[in-house]
């Protein structure tokens, strides 16, 4: 295993530990049990290690940033469940499992993604109190909202739900991949930015890195779908085109979105360049979202 | 018209105006459209007032506490649209008007669901960098995200959907009612005061105050649910006897569960008493709550 897969399954580890400690201790319940199986469905972690790297890269040390990392997941975690209801996209299966309301219903699914957003403000409330610093806690839970918000990933869905067997212009699919996907990514970054107490500076070169990589994800995502067999990523492929949602191969073509990804990719590391700190952490990270096989 | 009917028709208006300003002001979008239908769709305005009410009665003049109420009224908004739905109570007319979903389909009341729970959080961000008070806002935001979370609203609904049909006793009642309706009056009720600035012991008689209260509002819901048309409160009645869900008048008995309501009025008066400021604000609303018609 080479150092960042290595660094990837740590931290993937810790945050799957600390996420269960995060969860209510409240009597069982069909919601909490809900909440609890669509966290532990799997998934990446992408986002609370986005988290968690940033702050290591300007070497912010303290532990309570797993927090803010968590709060990132809860959110990513609510809209699947609710992005997978019959009423949104309809999907049956999730990361190679049965998607939260086919094992719970549609109402326990509907409670248990309410459950979870609430919970990440819950969070970080929890984050400024334990680290005496009420201002940061209060950044980021702006952050947060707005990128989850109308403005951001709400905003997005409601594009996807309009778009579907809609032709929309480049300029329109970017927008609504940037809402959708890019807005929490680049939460993700800029609250481990904040955590540690970044600069004005600092946060603007790591905006640039986030938007990069987002837009680069959100392509190659598209790519995989088009690609990919069920069995390999886990979910049904394929999806997209056959509801005919617009997507990256699809407006682009297969070889431009490729190498529109690569670009993305080194315009983030580009940026990088100019923190002036050792960057082989996120630079790996870039490196895994893009040239990823699932 | 009375003092405090003339006090809550003012207050109405303000929140009106008020909650027409914090919403998005993006480009026109289903799901703002949505949050906008069911955020003017009428209603008492019952929480912010609280949140307003108690603010004032601790003498505090900052006009910013407006941002605060409208986070309760979000959330609430929130509440009904998400409860209304298909997959839950299955409702298709709320304050004599088409639900949500009835009006923009099941997908776009959840997101606008989603997105007014959102919106509240962002909204208490602003409010602590606009009064410079990140801690005021931060322990809001905790109170808030406990009173609507998994041992607050959420697991109210969660024990509400259980309960249907079944027999449940008076103290599992209490709990549900507690935790669908008190949880969020009292975090209105708490919000003002730490918006105000209250003492430990103030905070501590609010609360006797907004527990009270809550219990005798809910008391008062199933009251008339039980003896009202539908014409007169604009929602179909006699639903919950209909769907065999448990209420107050149904496990007390109508004249009990009056008795109760009124008992329990009776303390919030008491605890206000201990106040030592004028309490004319706090007893008139807790009068309205219980003694009302709709």
């Amino acid at each position: 295993m080479n150092e960042i897969d290595q660094y990837l399954s740590e931290k993937r580890d810790l945050i799957n530990r600390a996420l269960e400690d995060c969860l209510p201790k409240n009597r069982p319940s069909a919601v909490r049990e809900a909440m609890n199986y669509s966290l532990k469905a799997g998934g990446k972690r992408l986002r609370p290690i986005l988290t968690l790297a940033v702050a290591e890269t300007l070497e912010h040390e303290d532990s309570s940033v797993m927090d803010v990392a968590c709060a990132m997941e809860l959110v990513h975690t609510y809209s699947l469940i609710h992005d997978d209801l019959p009423a949104m996209d309809n999907s049956d299966l999730r990361r190679g499992k049965p998607t939260c309301h086919r094992v719970y219903g549609d109402g326990i699914a509907v409670l248990a993604g309410d459950a979870l957003l609430t919970l990440a403000f819950e969070m970080l409330a929890g984050y400024g109190e334990k680290v005496s610093s009420p201002d940061k806690a209060l950044k980021i839970t702006a952050e947060l909202s707005r990128a989850a918000g109308v403005n951001g990933m709400i905003g997005g869905q409601n594009l996807d739900l309009e778009s579907e067997g809609k032709r929309i212009s480049e300029t329109e699919l970017e927008e609504m991949s940037s809402m959708k996907t890019g807005a929490l990514l680049k939460a993700s970054v800029i609250s481990g930015a904040i955590a540690a107490g970044a600069t004005e500076d600092e946060e603007k070169i790591l905006t640039e890195y986030a938007l990069c990589i987002g837009t680069a994800f959100q392509i190659v995502d598209d790519l995989l779908d088009h690609e990919s067999s069920a069995n390999e990523i886990g979910k049904p492929t394929g999806a997209d085109r056959e509801r005919f949602k617009p997507n990256y191969p699809g407006i682009l073509g297969i070889q431009e979105a490729r190498r529109r990804a690569e670009t993305l990719h080194e315009q983030a590391l580009a940026s990088l360049k100019r923190l002036g700190k050792s960057t082989e952490l996120l630079t790996g990270l870039a490196g895994k979202m893009v040239y990823r096989k699932k």
